[in-house]
C-alpha cells in the first residue's frame, strides 16, 4: 500500500507580509513505518508567530526553513501505525512534522498526550506557548504580589496565559489587544483589572500611564515597536520586560524603541525568552497550568480553520490580528 | 570671617549639547560649621556623563538640578573647619558637593579617604566609575574564563576598567575608542585583544565580527546608538550587555537599536546598571580594585583641567571625546 502524505513547502521567501503563493501543497509517498518510527495521522496542526522567523534566510535560535522541502512545527495527531514498542495505534500523541496531514516521524520525537483535557490544549496552554508564558513571567518576570503586569497581545496564545498566570499570583494586570470582542473576553473572562484597545487610543503611553497609576513592574512583550516604548516610559525601577515576540516588527523595516535609555535610568531588565530555553521547568509547568485548567482558574480561546489546504491562510492571518487566543488548523479524515 | 564659595550655577537647561553659558560662577558667603558639618576645601571635582541627563527637568533615578541653583558630583578636598569629632582638619575626603572651591558639608556624607594611593582615584577607578565597572562587568555581566567581552568608550574612566578586569578574568576583550593615542594606550597599557577605532572603520558591526570570529558574550554598553547594534549583530546566545551608559545619544534625537528582535532570537539579556544599586559591593570592590591598582594590574589615564573656572568646558569636553580616561578638574587654592 502507498501512503500518500500531503504536506506544505516554502517555495519561496517572503520579503514582508507572506503571501498565500509563498506555499505550495505537495503530495508524497511515505514508507511504512521502519523500527522507532511511527506513522501519525494529524489531528490538529498548530501555526504560530515564530514561524515567520524561519522563512527568512537566516539561522536564528532554530534553523530557516528550507526552500521547496515540508515546513514543520507543533502538531497533535494519533497512532496509525508503530514501528516502536512504547507507542500503539490509537495513541493520541504530540510532535513537531506540522503542516501535513501524515507524518512518518523517529517516536522519540513524539510524546503520548493525556485525552481528558480536549487535545488542541497541548498546542496552547499546555504547550509551547504555554511554556513561554509560565517561564517568561514566572522565571524571567518573577512576580511578586501587589504588582503590576502589563501583556500586550493579551488575547492570544501567549499573552491570555500570562494575564491570568498573573491575576493567580496576585499582580494587578493590564493587557492590550486590537478589538473590542478581546478586550470584553479579557474583562470577563480572563479577569484582567484593565484591558486597552491599542487601535483605539490615541497614544498608548498615556493610555498605559492611565491604567498603570503605579507604575508597571512587568512588561510581557508579545509586540514590540509602541508597545514596547510604551512600557519603557511607564516601567518602574527595577522593572523586567520578559521580551517574547515583537509581531509589531516582523514584516516591517524594524524601529528600535527610542527611548532605550530608559532602560539604564530605571535600572530595567530585559531578557529574550526562548521557551525552549525553559525546557527543565517542564514537568512543574504541566503539573501547575494542567491544576489550573481543571481548577477553572485558567481559559483560553482557539480560533479554528478548517482543512489542510487553509493552513497558510491561519498562519497569514496571524499578522492581521484575525484570531483570539491559539490559532489552530483542524483536520479532517476521510 | 566671613567664607566666601565660589560654585557653578546651571541657569538655562541645555537642549541638545550644553553650551557653556548654561553655567554661571556665583559666589556665595558660607556659615562657619555647625555640629555634625564640615568645611571643606577642595583638590579635585568629578565631571560625567551622566551630569547631562540631570540638566533635564525630569527626575530620574537621580533628581533633576534645580536651575540657579549650585551644581554637585563627585569630589575630593581637604577638612578645613570640622564640627564632627569623626573627623579633623587637614583629613581628605570624599563628598558629593562638587562644582565648588569650598563646600559645606553633612560630616555624614563624607568618607574619609587612604592617601598612599593618588587622591583623584577616587573619583575613577576607585570611585562610581569603577564601582559601575566592576559591579556591572561581574554581576550582570558574569564573565567567564575565555569568552569574548566587547566594551565601548574603552578608553574612558569606566571603560577601561571594565576592560581590565576583563583580562584579569580571563576573557579576551575588545574595545573601542575615537583616537589612535586611546587606541594604543588600549593595547600598549590595557591590554586589550583587539582595539577598534569607531570613527575609522567604515562599519562598526562588520569590524566587530571580524574582531570576534567567536561572537561576542559580554557587551558593556558605554554609549548606545550604532555599538549597541553591532553588539547585538554579533552577539552569541544568552550574551549579557549592561548597560552603563549611551553617550552617543545624550544630546541628539535618540533612536533605538534596529535590530532589538536579535534580543529575542538570542535570548539576549539586557540590563540597565546604575552603580549606586550596588553599594552592597563597596568594600568587596574597594579590596578587589585597590589591590589591583598596587599589583599594577590597573592602569588608568586621567584628563585633567586646571581651575575651577574650567569646570564647564571639562564637563563640554566630555561629549566632544577630549578626554582619555577619567575628566577631572584640579583646582589650585592661594
Amino acid at each position: 500500500m502507498t501512503i500518500l502524505s500531503r504536506r506544505f513547502h516554502l517555495v519561496d521567501r517572503p520579503d514582508g507580509l507572506p503571501q498565500a503563493d509563498d506555499f505550495k501543497l505537495v503530495e508524497s509517498a511515505l514508507d511504512a513505518p521502519a523500527s522507532g518510527q511511527l506513522l501519525v495521522r494529524n489531528e490538529w496542526l498548530s501555526v504560530d508567530p515564530y514561524m515567520r522567523g524561519r522563512m527568512n534566510d537566516r539561522k536564528t535560535y532554530i534553523p530557516a526553513f528550507e526552500l521547496n522541502q515540508p515546513l514543520d512545527g507543533a502538531a497533535i495527531g494519533v497512532v496509525v501505525e508503530s514501528g516502536d514498542a512504547n507507542f500503539s495505534p490509537g495513541d493520541t500523541v504530540s510532535h513537531f512534522a506540522g503542516w501535513r496531514d501524515l507524518a512518518l516521524i523517529a517516536a522519540d520525537s513524539a510524546t503520548r498526550i493525556d485525552t481528558d483535557i480536549a487535545v488542541q490544549a497541548y498546542l496552547g496552554p499546555l504547550g509551547f506557548p504555554g511554556l513561554a508564558a509560565y517561564a517568561g513571567l514566572l522565571r524571567i518576570g518573577n512576580p511578586k504580589p501587589g504588582e503590576t503586569v502589563f501583556v500586550s497581545a493579551a488575547a492570544g496564545a501567549v499573552g491570555s496565559l500570562v494575564a491570568q498566570i498573573a491575576k493567580i499570583k496576585g499582580c494587578r494586570v493590564i493587557g492590550s489587544a486590537g478589538s473590542e470582542e478581546k478586550l470584553r473576553w479579557l474583562r470577563e473572562e480572563a479577569g484582567v483589572d484593565v484591558a486597552i484597545n491599542y487601535k483605539e487610543v490615541p497614544d498608548l503611553t498615556e493610555a498605559l500611564s492611565a491604567a498603570a497609576p503605579d507604575g508597571v513592574d512587568i512588561y510581557f512583550d508579545n509586540v514590540g515597536g509602541a508597545h514596547l516604548e510604551a512600557a519603557l516610559a511607564v516601567a518602574n525601577d527595577f522593572a523586567r520586560f520578559p521580551l517574547c515576540g515583537m509581531i509589531e516588527q516582523y514584516n516591517d523595516t524594524p524601529t528600535g524603541p527610542r527611548n532605550i535609555y530608559s532602560v539604564i535610568e530605571k535600572s530595567i531588565r530585559l531578557e529574550g525568552l526562548i521557551c525552549t530555553n525553559y525546557l527543565d521547568l517542564w514537568e512543574e509547568f504541566q503539573r501547575d497550568v494542567g491544576q489550573w485548567i481543571l481548577d477553572g482558574k485558567i481559559k483560553w480561546q482557539e480560533t479554528v480553520v478548517n482543512g489542510l489546504e487553509n493552513t497558510p491562510t491561519a498562519f497569514l492571518d496571524l499578522f492581521a490580528g484575525k484570531n483570539t487566543g491559539k490559532m489552530l488548523v483542524k483536520l479532517s479524515h476521510h
